[in-house]
């Protein structure tokens, strides 16, 4: 169920925290964007030396996860079973599908969406960490 | 000349000083896009209460910039005189060209364009001067 | 009516051609784009400092001389009559069409139609006569 | 991290020097695009003979090096094991990613990213061969 949207403060510092956990642990050049529940971009920021497709990964990945309701990481298992399916997905979403991990929802305390953040540059596994660390800062 | 990319440390500060300057002035909620001189999104934020098109508007006015080496506001004037050749420009961009002040090209210390900034919300007028607030903040 | 395709080395005469007025006439920076009669790239060369969008309107106005046989210094002078029409030409050629004198068609002894040249960088009337230099390096 | 772009006469050596290892070999005819570190395209050549979509393809795989940083080989490697994650960043791309061998990045002296090859005409091995000899002509 889709509630309010985080604020663009909110979705600033989820950025700086996924960021900051790159960093961190030495990851190549991040790339976050957080959407609002609606899919429309809140926050981005491309590390130095992020490559050119990255915004479009990136925001791929969270709209990925607004897409079904579902981590991309899910949509990475299902691209395994029924490709079809996920390239299907790809072409009817406006901004593209990434089925891939980096991808998540962002919930409040409710268990509402209230937004999603995407974050690509490193193998899909560390994008999820430094995903799951930008959700981290959020307090509700 | 296209030069070296500002850093994202750089377009962070540009976003934040075109926003700094739209809240002392009262100005509608904002969105501010910052690219770097390939075209591509560097820095983003968009205010609460900034509506759902805004960041492709931010972004078109930015590309817009770098589409022909021009302020937007110049792209607004010729479409006065010359609609449809705007209208292709519109047609031709990837992320299409938006004809009205806010887009401002970014230019280093000798002159070279190392990225763009796109500013939507308020009149046009006023997103340029935001535009401007957020250039001011590079020190090259 | 179509005729053989210019080849690769006639193409890249007409390029060096053009580009060689421009420099002679100390024009801005241009772009040129040469395709063969079927509307596919053939040759093509952007000068330093030949902003973003300048590929994309090249082969636009080379395109858009093709797509109704005209030079495109009419479809500008039609886009003032009549813009709905010109804008829907743009919106259903597969690159665009671009209203601006600067694109012309290349023609053999025969009066068939070879290729087509686009320019584009300064106004766009001296688009075009960089566009006929290069044309004018062609001996059939 | 991307440097500043390579001249145009820089691009259309890589390009004459690619074609010339597709002469020696008597390769298929051949098409080579040389794009900017932000994508867009430079320089360009089409052999007499080479194909309608070849330009598209030549563009997508020098793009595709610049959209994630990596040899157009490793894309087609990747697509091996992970074909939807491939066939979404080709919806995503503006120009699309052609997941074969042929498309390189173009670094200086101090490894920075100053542009992309994409060649395309022979088997993808061969189409390589000529990208690496056309970034062989550049000297820093």
């Amino acid at each position: 169920m889709a509630g309010r949207s985080i604020t663009l403060e909110q979705a600033q510092a989820v950025v700086a925290a996924a960021l900051k956990e790159g960093r961190a642990q030495n990851y190549q050049p991040l790339t976050v964007a957080v959407l609002d529940p609606g899919g429309h971009l809140l926050a981005f920021a491309r590390e130095d030396n992020s490559s050119n497709l990255r915004p479009q990964i990136a925001i791929a990945k969270a709209a990925g996860a607004l897409a079904l309701g579902l981590p991309t990481r899910i949509l990475g298992e299902m691209a395994a079973e029924r490709p079809t399916f996920i390239n299907a997905l790809s072409t009817i979403s406006p901004v593209g599908v990434v089925p891939a991990a980096g991808g998540l929802l962002i919930y409040n305390a409710e268990s509402e969406v209230v937004g999603a953040i995407g974050v690509t540059g490193d193998i899909s596994d560390n994008d999820e960490l430094c995903a799951k660390a930008g959700i981290a800062a959020l307090t509700f």
